[in-house]
C-alpha cells in the first residue's frame, strides 16, 4: 500500500490503521513509512529493524524530536467490537485499532515529514516497533543502543494519546515483593504452626491507609499511588500456610528516583521482608526549557501531569526534556472499541505546524 | 500372597504393608484379607467393592463394630525413604507405607478376627477403601449408603494411630470464601478505582486477633481453630485488583454443628460476603455409654480428644459413640519415614483381647 502523506490527516490515520500493526509484526507498516519518507528531498532517512528515522539538517537553533510508535496492542477478542483492523467510520469519528494509540499521532508526524520543508526548528522523526511489550523488546531502546547520534535534541514531543493537552514528564514506577513467613502444619493442630496469611494482616493495613502524596515537579501536580497489586498465600485447604506474598506497584512522582520510592516502600513496610522486583524511572517535565515553554504557549493549553509511564522517560534519560502530546483519549486506548474524532487528528496536526512552520 | 492371621501381629502388619494399596489400588489386598476371613467359620462375610465386612451372631447383649481403612496415601516421592513398599525392619521398628496408617490396625482387627471366636460382645469388623481421597469416594460411606443393616452397633472403635490411647470423637471442619470486591484501573491512576486486596486488611486482622476457643464436650478439652489457608487476588501487575478471596478453614468442636459454626465465622466476619463451601460435622466423644465407658477402664489410659476429622464422625452419624484407637504415632502418618514399633502392635492387639476375649 502506498501512502499518500499530503491528503487529510484523519484520511491517512485511516490508512495507517489498515495495516495491522500488532507488536512484532510491525514490518509492513514499517516498510510504507519508510517508503513514503524517502521520496522526500528534505529528510536523510534511516532504517533500524522495524524502527525508522528521518531528520532535517537545515542549521537551526534548536531540534525536536517528534516520536512515535508503529505497533499496537492485539486486536478485540470480543465479537462485534469496532476498535479492530480494518479501521471504520462513523459519521466524524474512525474507530480501529490503534485509533487513539497512536496511528493518529503517527499520521500527524508523517504529514509534518512530508509538508515541513523549512521548519524553524530541526526537527528529527522517530517511528519505531514494540512499545506495546517488554521494556527489553523496545525499538526506541534499540535506537538509544544503536543510533544515540541521531537521538541528540533540545526538546522531544512524544505523540502518544492526551486528548490535545500537553502532559509534562511521567511518574515513574516500582513494583516489590513483601513476604511474610510462618510455619506449615495441619491446620486441625494449627497452634503446631505459625500462619503466613495472618501475618500479612499489617502489610495491608499499612497500605490501605496509606495516604498517596501528590508533588508538584517543575509546575506540574503528580499524583502518585501506591497499591498491593497481587496477594498469594496458602497451599491447601488443610494446611497452615507458611508464605505470603503482596505484590505491591509504586507510582512515585519525577522527583523521586527508583532508590528514593524503594527507601519510601521500605519505611512503610518496615519489618517486613521487602523485595525490589522492577524499577522504571519517571521523567521531569521540563517545561522550564525554553523550546518547550514556546511550545507549550503555541499550543495554548494548560499543560498537565502524565501519570502513566510513558516513553519520554526514555528521552529524559538522555537529557532531553520531553512531554506527550497527541490526538485521542488516553482511556480509549487497549480498549474493545478503540476510536478517535477526525477533528481532533486535524487539531493537534495543526498546533504542531503553528508552532514549527 | 496368603496371609497368616494367627502369626505374630506386627509380623502380620508387615505382610499386610507388602501389597502395596494406595487409594484405588485396594483390589489385591482385599483380595487377601476376604481370602483369610472366609475360612473362619464363626464369621459371616461381605464384600462390598473393595471393602469387606465380617460378624459374629453369638446374640451378645452388646455389639461393637471394629473399622479400619485398607488404603494407603500415594509412596513417598523422596529417594532413600524407608517408609515404602516393601516393609523394612530396623530392630523392633517397622518401616514402610501404611506402617501407622494404618496398616498395624488393621493386622488387629484381623488378628482380633481370627482369635476371638467366642468374644464377650458381638463384634462386626468394617476394612474399607477411599479413606484417603475425598469424601464423596469413601468405602465406609458407600458402605452406609448400602449394607447400612451391617451397621447398627452400640459401640465403635476405628484403629487409626492413637499411640494406644483413647482418642474420643473429633472436631469438624468448614471452609468458607470470604471475598472482597473493589473496582479494576490502571494502577497508574489508581484512584479511578478501588482495591479489593487493600478491602481484605479487616479480613486478616480478625482472623490474626481472634483467639480459638477450647470447649469441653463429654469430659474432653477441643481445642478448636481458625485460619486463613488460602488467599488470592489481583490479576496483572499493572491493575488495580478488582477481588480478592480468603479461604478460610474452621476446626470446630462437637457441641457444634456446621451451621453453628457457620453462624460463628459469619459473625467474626460481619460485614464481609462470606460463603461456605464444605462442612463435615464433628462427633461428640460418648465416653458416658456404658460399652465406651467399659472400653476405657480395660485400657486403662486417660482419654483424650481428637482433633483432626476421622470416620468415628461417620458413625457418631448413625448414633453410634465412637472413638479412635490405634498402634502407631499419627504424626507420622503420611511421612517419608513412616514407622511404627512392633511392641505398640501387640500391646493394642493385648488390650482389645483382654476387653473383648
Amino acid at each position: 500500500m502506498v501512502l499518500d502523506l499530503f491528503q487529510d490527516v484523519a484520511t491517512l490515520t485511516a490508512q495507517l490503521m489498515d495495516i495491522e500493526s500488532v507488536s512484532g509484526n510491525e514490518g509492513p507498516l514499517a516498510d510504507a513509512v519508510e517508503a513514503a519518507l524517502r521520496p522526500l528531498g528534505h529528510l536523510e532517512v534511516l532504517r533500524n529493524g522495524d524502527a525508522i528515522m528521518a531528520r532535517t539538517a537545515l542549521g537551526r537553533a534548536e531540534r525536536v524530536i517528534l516520536a512515535g510508535h508503529l505497533d499496537t496492542v492485539p486486536l478485540p477478542g470480543t465479537p462485534g467490537s469496532r476498535g479492530t483492523v480494518p479501521s471504520s467510520w462513523d459519521g466524524g469519528v474512525l474507530y480501529g485499532r490503534g485509533a487513539t494509540d497512536m496511528k493518529g499521532g503517527v499520521a500527524v508526524q508523517l504529514a509534518l515529514a512530508a509538508t515541513l520543508t523549512e521548519p524553524t526548528k530541526d526537527i528529527t522523526f522517530v517511528f519505531y516497533d514494540h512499545e506495546e511489550v517488554e521494556a527489553s523488546k523496545s525499538g526506541l531502546g534499540r535506537l538509544v543502543r544503536e543510533h544515540a547520534d541521531w537521538l541528540g535534541a533540545d526538546f522531544g514531543i512524544l505523540l502518544e494519546p492526551t486528548n490535545g493537552t500537553v502532559e509534562g514528564g511521567c511518574n515513574g514506577t516500582s513494583r516489590f515483593h513483601a513476604t511474610t513467613r510462618g510455619k506449615a502444619a495441619h491446620s486441625a493442630r494449627a497452634w503446631m504452626g505459625e500462619n503466613a496469611i495472618h501475618a500479612a494482616a499489617p502489610i495491608l493495613e499499612r497500605l490501605a491507609a496509606y495516604e498517596p502524596a501528590t508533588v508538584t515537579v517543575d509546575g506540574l501536580d503528580y499524583r502518585e499511588s501506591l497499591n498491593a497489586v497481587k496477594i498469594h498465600g496458602g497451599t491447601a485447604g488443610n494446611v497452615i500456610p507458611d508464605a505470603c506474598v503482596v505484590e505491591i506497584n509504586y507510582r512515585f512522582a519525577p522527583d523521586k528516583t527508583p532508590d528514593d520510592a524503594e527507601a519510601h516502600v521500605r519505611a512503610l513496610l518496615a519489618g517486613f521482608d521487602v523485595v525490589r522486583t522492577d524499577a522504571a524511572a519517571g521523567a521531569r517535565p521540563g517545561l522550564n526549557a525554553p523550546a518547550a515553554a514556546s511550545f507549550v504557549a503555541a499550543v495554548g493549553a494548560e499543560p498537565k501531569p502524565k501519570y502513566g509511564w510513558t516513553d519520554v522517560a526514555r528521552l529524559s534519560e538522555l537529557g532531553i526534556p520531553a512531554v506527550n502530546f497527541g490526538p485521542g483519549d488516553a482511556l480509549l486506548a487497549h480498549t474493545d472499541n478503540e476510536h478517535v474524532a477526525a477533528e481532533d487528528i486535524r487539531t493537534c496536526l495543526a498546533a504542531l505546524t503553528r508552532w514549527l512552520g
